[in-house]
Parts: C-alpha cells; structure tokens; sequence
C-alpha cells in the first residue's frame, strides 16, 4: 500500500488525487451508486476506489472490501454507510493516515443522546489519526475543476458542471445543487461545492479557511442556518481579508423573534438576527437577502473593495426607459445614491454620437441597439470620474440580440469602474457573455440592487478573536445595583449626574451634599427594574423631602417584594431635561462576543426595531455611524432644522461603552437608560446603569465599588 | 368597399377579423416590417392589409396605398407612421368607421406645445369618427389566442407566444415584451398584451374594462408609470369584481418623496406612493412588488377571492428542510401566519404512511419523492380543514424528476384549498407543469411570499366614482380658521375641547365662560402654523392670564409676520393628558379622490412613515384596521400589556373625518393633529383643527361658521 500523501490539506479536500467511496452500491439507482457516475461523467482523472465488501464489483468496477485493502491510502474518503458502520471507516481513515474523510451519514447529535454519544465516538475515531472529517450528514464535496465528485445529491448528475472562482459552503445540503442549478447557463462557475452537515469537527469556517490558498478560488458564497462555530467564522474572515477574497453570505433567521426577556432591554433589542448583522458586518461579508443573488454577487464582490465609498454615486444607463425606472426604484428603496451624469457628460457624449435627454438615467433610447453608440456611451461615463458603479439596464436586445448592446458592454467589463447589468426580459445568453466578461449579471431589478447595495455596505474586516467571550457568556450572570453599576461605567467615561449612595437608617440623621431638586432610588442589586416596583421618587425638593422618599420607598418595596430589604437609597440630582433621550447598551453573546447597541430606548424604538449592533469595541467612527443608522436619531441631527444634539458626547459614550469588551471582560450585560442627550457642546448624561457580570469576578467588583462608594 | 363591423369592441380591439398596418415596410430589418412577419409566424387568419404607397408589395404580399382603397373597412389598423401621417390616418379610420387605431407614432405630448396641439389634432381626427385610439407611442397590441400581433417590438419575434388567460396592460412599451419573456416556458399564457402608450384617448383603465367581457380572458396584469386616469381604473376595478377576474397591478415610484409642503401635515404623510396603495386597495387589486410576480401572479389570485381571510393559515410542505426554511422566512418577514399541522393531523398522517416530525413544517425528507406520500400528505392536509393555502416548497427532483413529486402536486390543484409551489432549484418543466394544473409556481421564494401576501391582503373592491373630485382638487385653496375648521369638524361628529373665540378689543372688558386651565390661540385663517408665531399660550390660569396671553400673541405676530392684523383669539380649556396622541388627515387628491390619513403625528411617525392611508369614506371596520396598522398606535391597543386607549372613539373620529367626502365635497384637506386619546370609554379629543376649502365654497363655510361662533 502505498503511504498517505503529504500534499497541503486544501489540495486533498477538494482536489484529492486519490479518493475512496464507502459503501457504493451496484444498484444504480441507489443514492449511493451515483457518486461513481458522477466521477466517470465528469472526468475525474484521478484514481477512485470503491468499497463494497458484499461484491466484487460495482456498476462495473472492482469492488474492495475495505480501505485498508487498497494500493494505495486515498486522499480524501466519502462515506455513504449507517452511522456505526461510518465511525468504524472513520476510525480505519485514521488508522491509514486519511487526511479527509466525509460523512454522508445521519443519525449523529440531531437524534439526541444516543446519537450524541455516536458524534463523540466519531470525533474520537477521527481523532486516533490525522483524519479530518466533513459532515455527518454531508451532502458532499464537489469540484467542478477537477470532476471531484464526492456526493450522492442528484442535483450534480447535471451535465458540464460550471467551473470557476466561486467556493460555496452551505450548512443546508440540498441548497448547494439548487444554488448550482440557479447558476448554470449564466456565466456563474464554481472552484468547489461543499455541504458542512453537522460540522462535528470541520466548521463551515475551517473549510473555507483552509480553501483561501487555493488560487482558482476568487470569492465565497455561504448559505447559514445559524453563528455556530462563529468563532471559525471571525478566523476565516480575517484571513480572506488579508487574501483579497470576498464573501457573500445569506442566513436563515431574519424573521425569528429574540424569546428570551432579558434584564435589561439590551438582549429584547439586539436580536439574533441584528447579532448576526453586526458579525456579517465585522467580518467584512456582504450579506444577501436574495437567495438566488447569492450565486450573482460574488461577481460582483470581486469588483469592489471592501474600502469603496459607502454611499457611491451609481449611474444608471438603459435601452429601456421602464425597464430602468423599475431599477432605479429598486436601487433608491436600498437608500442607495443614483446620480446622472452631468451637462458637461451630456455634452461630452453628443459629441461622440450619444445623444441622451439631461435626466437622472443615461436613456440611449432605440440607439442602445447599436454597438458603438454603447461602447462610446459606457467609455465616457467610466472615464468622467462622475461615477464609483454604472449599473445598465438592457432591453429585449439582450434576449434577442446579444451582438449589440451586451457585447458592446462586456467589452468595458474590465475597466476599473466596475458595470453591473440587468436585462429586463429573461436573457441567459446575455448574462453568460456579461459574467465571462467581468460584468456581474443579474436576472431582476431586485437582486441587482440587493447585491449593489450589499457590496458597497460592505466594509474592511474588523472582527477579533470571539472564542474568549464564549465561556463567560455562559455563566451565570449577578446583577450589580445602581452605584455600583454607574461606578463601573463612569471610569470607562460615562458621565452620569452627581449623586450619594445613603443608608435608609443613616439619613434620618445625617445630611448629604446633593444639589436639588433631586431623585431618589432604591439601591439594590435585587431590584433591577426599580421603578415597577415603586423605587424612585422624583423631583425631590430638599433633604426632608429625601427622607420622606426614602420612607416611601422602603414601604413600597416591602409591599412588592417582601423578600428584599432596602438597606440604602441613591440620591442624584435631577438632570436637566435634554433634547432627546437614547439607550446604549453592551451584552456578550454566546455566538459572537461582546456587541454595543444603540437605540433611542422606549416604546416605539422597540417597536420599530429602531437600534444600531456592532460588534464591540468599536471606533469614534463607527460610533458616529450608529448614530446616523438609528433613524429616531434624526433628530438630534439637524432633521427638518431642529436644534441639534451633542452628538459627539454620544459618540464617545458609545464608544467608553463598547470597550468593556477590552476592560471589563467580565461584564456580561449593560445598559444606560435613558441617556438624556444635552444640546451641542452640552454633553450626554446617563441617568440609569445597570451592569451585570459573571459571577466569579461579581464580587470583586462590588467589593471594589462598595469601597469606591465609601470614599 | 365592405361596410365596417358590427362586432363588439373588444373583439375588434383583441380579435379583429381585418387588420391594416399603415406604414408597412419592404426592408425585412426594419421595425415597420414586422409585424407582418410576426403575423405569419403566429398563424393569424383573418385578413391583414399592408399600407405603403410607394410600393406595389412590401416582403412578398400586396401593398395598398391608402386605407380607403382596401376591399373591406378593417377592424383594427395600426399605425407605424411619423405623427403627421398618423394623424391623417386616424382621420382615415373615423371616415371609414374602423372600430380600433393604434398608433406607434412618437412626437404627441411628451414633446412639449407642439407635440400637445398634435395630441389635440389627433383626438379631434378620431373624433370625426367612431375610431377608438390606443397610443400614441403604443408598442401594440398582441393576442396569443388568435396569431393578432399589431407590434413591431423585436420581442415578439418568439416562436410558439404562450396563450392562456392573464390579459396584460402596460404604461411602460418595453415591460409588455420582458413579462412574456419572464412567462415562456413555464405554463403561463396571456389572452392578451397591450401597451397603452400615451392614453390620448383609450386608458389603461377603459382598455382592461373593455377586456372583462371576453370569456378567455380570466384576470389581469397591470404595469403602471402613475395614476393618471385614475378613474378609469376604478370604473374597471368595479367590473372586474362584479365578473370576478382578479387584478395583479406593479406600480412605479415607490422611492418617490412626495416634495411639495402642504400647509398640513398630511399631504407629506400620504405621499404618492401611499396614495396609491390606498386606492389599490380600495379598487381590490392585489399590489406585487417583485417585477417577476406580476407574471406569475395572477394564477394564484384566481384561486384566492377577494373575501378570503385576511389572516390565512398557511400550511408548509417540503422535500428540502433547507429550502422551507428560507421559504417560512420570507413568509414570516411579510407577516404570513405560518401554522404546522396538529398533534391529530401529524398522526392520521403517520397511518397514511406520511411520517413527519411534529413541527412548524410538513418535512416529507426523502419520502418527498414518492408519488403515493406526496399525494397523501397533501390530501389530507387539504382536507384537514387547517389550512387556507399551502406553500409547497420543492426540492432537487422538481429539476430532475418532476414525475415524482411535482406530479403528485400537479395532480391536486383542483382541491379547494390551493397549493402553491416554489422549487428551490431552477425548474422551469415543473414551473409548467404545475402552472397548467392549477397550481400557482413561483420562481423565487421571495416572488412566492410576495405574491401569496398579496393574495390574502386583497379585499373586495371599495372604490367609488372619483372623478368628481378631480375639479375640487385643482381649485385653489382657502385656509379656515381654527375656529371654523373645529365648527365644521365638531358638526361631523369630532369633538373639541371647550372653547370659545373672543375678540381681542373686547376681551379687556367681558369676561369669558371657560373652565382654566386654558389655553390662548391666535384665531386667524392667515396663520395655520401658530405655534410658528408665538400665537399660542399654554397653561393660562384665569382672565387675567388671558388677557396677557393675547397681548402676548399680538405682539409676537407683529413682530414675526406683521402683514397680519390679529383680531380674536381663541380661547380653550386645556385637555387632560391622553395616553397617546394621534393625527387624522383628510385629502382630496387630484388622482384618486378624497383619503383619510392615520398616523400617530409628530417627528417619529414621520421618520418611520408609520401612517395608514384609505379612500375616504371609510367603515368602522376599515377605521379599526388602520389603527392597527399604525406601529406607533400599539401603545393604546395593549402593547406590553399598556393601559387601553380609546379605540373606539379614535375609530369614530376617523370615520367622522372620512365622511368629509360626501359631507362637505368642498374640503379639499382637513386635519386634526393632535388628537388626545383618553383611556377606555374616555374618548377621544381633537386639540386643534385646520380645514381648507376650495375657495368658491370657502366664504360660504366661513360665513356660516361665523355665525355659528356668535350664536
């Protein structure tokens, strides 16, 4: 037998040049025959073995008993048996020095304990050796480049199988074939198909990870059903960034509803859908809300970086007049910046026979037919400077005529001002010659914008190491109260109103230096949610006045909570009321870390779902486009001429805010609400804190900010 | 010479026995040449005329030199001559009584003075007739039916163009081509495409009101530039509800921002884009917002009546766990009620051999490719009596295998509960498939969700008679005053605070019978924005504090806009604070007639366009539809368990405002802003008023309105 390869990892995952099939059937109707045809009709030109110890042959070709049997350790094994059965050839890939074996096999953690255990037992077999494993419950890997067919999925008994830049990974099996079908006939080509399954020791970011290297592999396209793994997510971002290869992405989800009522609003605001946006977000992917565009963007994504404007100036050229109205609404619903090309343009191209009415689109009218009208049309326009993208909308030329217009625009496909392009009838034709020739093609209005949208919201990866957060995001959490909270926020930079931590007994007794009118509140880290249960008192005049709401108070929550005794009461002074009032809030997520929300805070925010995530830390200028992001935020910046707010105290906020994930690592949750925002130059108050942290670490700091208090 | 035909319209429009292309050409390249060429193809055999008169034959068949000298009076001519000659030849037409003139012809009003006197010159030559025109600028006329292919678009140059019974009207030339594009191949076929060019004479809506009457045709697409015309489109909504044909309509200019400031609130509010919807809505038509979806629309709306349940339980079935999952996503994101089958349904399931998880999905898994499962489950979840539809989504064997599953979906359209099918892959043979068996197939998940919401949001028609409006809406406008926009408000059933208007001589010396705190306005209909010019005073205690109040408000009006003399003042008991507020707007656009406007009024119901537009009159019912369709307007409807508003009182208040329409046609806009709204059973109060009139009615009003203060 001869000895396992020594090639790069990469190269046996999708490139094997030796591979085996565990379990293929004679019957070839079987879903475990069809890899075999697969690989002869694609013309995989490496050495394939497959194992069947019931026959000699299969569908013609010898059948081995086992791995160990073969001439030869294969690079790469895919594993069609039950799952027992798939753990014991896991183990026998291990043994032989298998660099990769793929799992098509169920019956894994999906059913519970008993397959729990099988998906321990598995990794551990994997683990007796080198073997990396792919799946269980893989649909398989597959090379166009090569013919590697490693998957029974009935999608890829297509013929010519389109090869190009694009790597897809998808934790759904059967989106793969179905993302293949949509592509196919259009220009669109793959370097790699690959089905993670249960990703019980390959992530879907390991995979793509380690297929950055591969020079045939331009740009990534991910179909996600959740964050899982994120960690390996945030890894193959940075390293994609650093390659140059871009990543579109579409995720399940939007629609779920975070369930879970959090301590603070924080959790209720930043649902997993606004979590997972805010990770998309660091990671420099561009997110898709079309699922078909998810095959249609890569093209595109090649053609701008990541560091391109985030609001371009998009021009819009046409043969169809209507056919561009539809994408100009299209592109502005997406908020995106149409502009028209200016008199001088306009008269630039009359002069070269490119006679367009002075409008918002570039209408070439019944002239868009001939070729070099388009070529002196689109070379114009590339060379003005008066555009970062030019999308052109093609009429029934490109379904009938594609010697015209289209050719005449792939040939301007590879200058550096990039062209997209939409035929307003069905015209694959037009779209293969367009994606061949460097000009993305979309099949509607609708997934071109999306996809124009998304590449220019897409911004330079900033996301760390996430995996250190995971463990604490797991513990339990300890509330700390008020003072303490504010104690802890307020060296970060949070600037809350002056106020004195006072014992109930005390007050009676001593007097406190507090300006009024004042409010008074319950302290307690057992009372979170402090005014439902009759702790705070406002507009308190003088120092009787705070110990009649202290009294108050102490009787409030004993009727309401009888289990609490209320030991100190917070006196602060009232805060002038300022022109609008936000919510930032901090929480570590199991999935991707620590994020920073911003909001306005409120009924209607949360009704609209009217907030900001990023991914914290986050920079001045990230902070300053959170504000910008929350609509209800519009008027503290200059909407309809309302006086403006101290927008810059509230960016820092942010920001002091969003480095507990540097400071404070223990801080698992926290919230500032409300944060009344004063007029400029007048600084942002935060008139409430809540934190809450790990347990271990708690106490150590409410013992460090008891002390602090007592100074 | 035949005499002209007696037929109906329609058939002369759609079904002509006789046609004649003036300006016929010989040059088989040129656009003037093919229709001759497209009529061959298509198999027409009734008789076509080509008029050239400075030709003997044009491509092989006899050219005639004018329309006169043909033997029979044709029914539909069409017309590809420049606009002086289409002129004459409309002229011709109306001299020999041909029923239908459609014109290609360019250069009418889109081209400014001239182009309009020619526009005039054109509906006069008609006029001399019985002639009927469609255009100008009109890419024609095709019917699939019967080979009729009045066009010179390239894009009817398809060999076998798909009959069936969608007839499709467009504004826009080019989309009529791309629909049928978009169509081909996949069991959707059209009893007709129109574009509707200039409508100088026949509308879209006149054109589609003629169409209803045609047994083939069994609903209707529409693709609109604006409104104009609109009451032609809600006399052919009117009829085609009462024929029971279902309208699937695309409009452009959702992006638009409606520009112009009203002196209300409310014109900004009801922006043109919801102006439409609004009058979609009231005209029962289903409003697509996917370009694609106007294609593949109207199979499913011809199985959803206009009555159907407003919240449908939609079933989900699948093959593809993966591709369901992005389907409940999108049917989620548009606020479908997605229901599992029951404990009971999931069991009788499992008896009939359908084994699947008990879950928010119908996941057959692999069993999906059994012809007998399929048939079983859907079966027996149409008959469970669970569902109102059911969104099948397909997986890999819809592209390969469509005998398997799609057959068995296809072989139960006809259950009274429709399926609705989506492959996740691209799988035009099902699509067609599946269309012609009764089963609605969408290419997208994102067209099947938009569509399926479109369907079940459709409601029966509403719409009235608009165009008495239209000349209202065009006279100039004449403010009220506060006081008489309260007067003509309160008389419709608004009520107002007390309040009682004095003037400002004499206030120093009476006294006034009003309970305080109260509150000073300035009353003068040339300041509806007071607060704008210090004309209001808050919080006034008592006499005394009135009269200041008023010298106050004099003397900030002659500083600000000294133009005005302020005479009286208003003077109002201050309302107790409500839990919410609201602003009711009334309009009578210049398109669609007279609307009534909810929002919750202020910057934030403005920023998040969180308003609810209806033709007015309203219902009760539809008024507590739009309160719910307010986000803002949650607060009083339980949210969060908050204290209940007065919805009631907020409905009748916005029925009150509604009937405006066929109380007082002379309004033109109306608006009560704020509205209190007290707790349940407290009622609603209206804290100011504005109304303006068109000005012929206006003084009328004010007079009364005066009289009525002095009472």
């Amino acid at each position: 037998m001869r000895p396992p390869t020594t090639r790069p990892f990469a190269e046996s995952l999708i490139n094997p040049h030796a591979i085996a099939i565990v379990g293929a059937s004679d019957n070839p109707k079987k879903t475990t025959a069809r890899p075999q045809q697969f690989l002869q009709r694609a013309g995989y030109r490496g050495n394939a073995y497959f194992i069947n110890p019931t026959r000699d042959t299969v569908q013609g070709a010898k059948a081995w008993p086992t791995l160990s049997s073969l001439p030869e350790v294969p690079e790469h094994v895919y594993i069609m048996t039950g799952a027992e059965a798939a753990i014991a050839a896991v183990r026998e890939c291990a043994h032989l020095g298998v660099p990769v074996a793929t799992v098509l096999s169920a019956g894994f953690a999906e059913d519970g304990p008993v397959g729990q255990d099988r998906e321990d037992r598995l990794r551990a077999a994997a683990a007796e050796g080198p073997t990396r494993v792919i799946g269980p419950s893989s649909l398989g890997v597959v090379n166009p480049r090569t013919g590697v067919m490693l998957t029974g999925n009935a999608a890829f008994g297509e013929p010519n199988l389109p090869a190009g830049g694009v790597f897809v990974a998808s934790q759904s099996g059967s989106v793969i074939g179905s993302l293949l079908s949509r592509a196919l006939g259009r220009g669109i080509g793959f370097a790699g198909l690959v089905s993670t399954g249960g990703e019980a020791d390959l992530s879907l970011g390991s995979l793509c990870e380690a297929m950055i290297a591969d020079p045939g592999v331009t740009s990534f396209a991910l179909f996600l059903e959740s964050l899982r793994h994120a960690e390996d997510l945030a890894a193959f971002a940075r390293a994609a960034a650093e390659a140059g290869k871009p990543v579109a992405v579409y995720k399940l989800g939007r629609s779920d509803e975070a369930a879970a009522l959090a301590v603070s609003h924080t959790g209720a605001l930043a649902g997993e859908d606004s979590e997972a946006d805010a990770f998309f977000r660091a990671c420099g992917f561009a997110r898709i809300y079309n699922f078909e565009s998810l095959v249609e963007a890569p093209a595109l994504l090649e053609r701008i970086p990541a560091t391109a404007p985030t609001t371009p100036r998009v021009g819009v050229i046409t043969t169809t007049g209507g056919g561009a109205a539809i994408m100009v609404d299209q592109l502005a619903l997406r908020g995106l910046n149409i502009v028209g090309p200016s008199a001088n343009l306009v008269a630039r191209m009359a002069e070269a026979e490119v006679i367009i009415p002075h409008s918002l689109i570039a209408d070439l009218g019944l002239d868009g037919a001939r070729h070099d009208i388009v070529t002196n049309a689109l070379t114009l326009m590339q060379d003005s400077g008066e555009f970062d993208v030019i999308v052109f909308v093609i009429g029934s030329s490109a379904r009938l005529n594609p010697e015209l217009a289209v050719q005449a625009i792939a040939e301007r496909g590879n200058h550096a001002v990039p062209i997209v392009a939409s035929a307003l009838p069905e015209a694959p034709e037009a779209a293969a010659l367009l994606n061949s020739s460097g000009v993305p093609a979309f099949r509607t209005p609708e997934s071109c914008a999306d996809v124009v949208a998304a590449a220019f919201s897409r911004r330079p990866t900033t996301v760390g190491d996430t995996a250190q957060f995971a463990a604490n995001a797991a513990a339990p959490a300890q509330t700390l109260d008020e003072q303490a909270s504010a104690a802890l926020l307020g060296r970060l930079g949070v600037t809350f109103p002056e106020s004195v931590a006072v014992s109930v007994q005390e007050l009676e007794d001593v007097s406190i230096s507090v300006e009024f009118p004042a409010v008074v509140k319950v302290l307690s880290d057992q009372l979170p949610h402090k005014s439902d249960v009759g702790g705070v008192v406002l507009n308190v005049a003088d120092i009787t006045g705070v110990r009649e709401a202290a009294r108050t108070i102490v009787r409030n929550v004993a009727a309401q909570r009888s289990a609490v005794t209320v030991d100190r009461v917070l006196v602060q002074q009232m805060a002038r009321k300022g022109i609008a009032e936000a919510l930032i809030g901090y929480r570590v997520s199991r999935d991707v870390g620590p994020m920073v929300v911003l909001s306005t805070g409120g009924v209607l925010a949360e009704i609209f779902a009217d907030t900001s995530v990023r991914l914290a830390p986050v920079t001045i200028d990230v902070a300053h486009e959170m504000i910008r992001e929350v609509k209800g935020l519009a008027v503290i910046t200059g909407y309809r001429g309302l006086p403006e707010g101290d927008v810059d105290a509230l960016a820092s906020t942010i920001v002091a805010m969003s480095r507990l994930a540097v400071t404070n690592t223990e801080v698992l949750e926290a919230e500032i609400n409300p944060v009344s925002i004063g007029a400029k130059g007048c600084g942002v108050l935060a008139l409430d804190a809540l934190v809450s942290t790990s347990v271990s670490e708690s106490v150590d700091t409410r013992r460090a900010d008891a002390a602090l208090a007592h100074r």
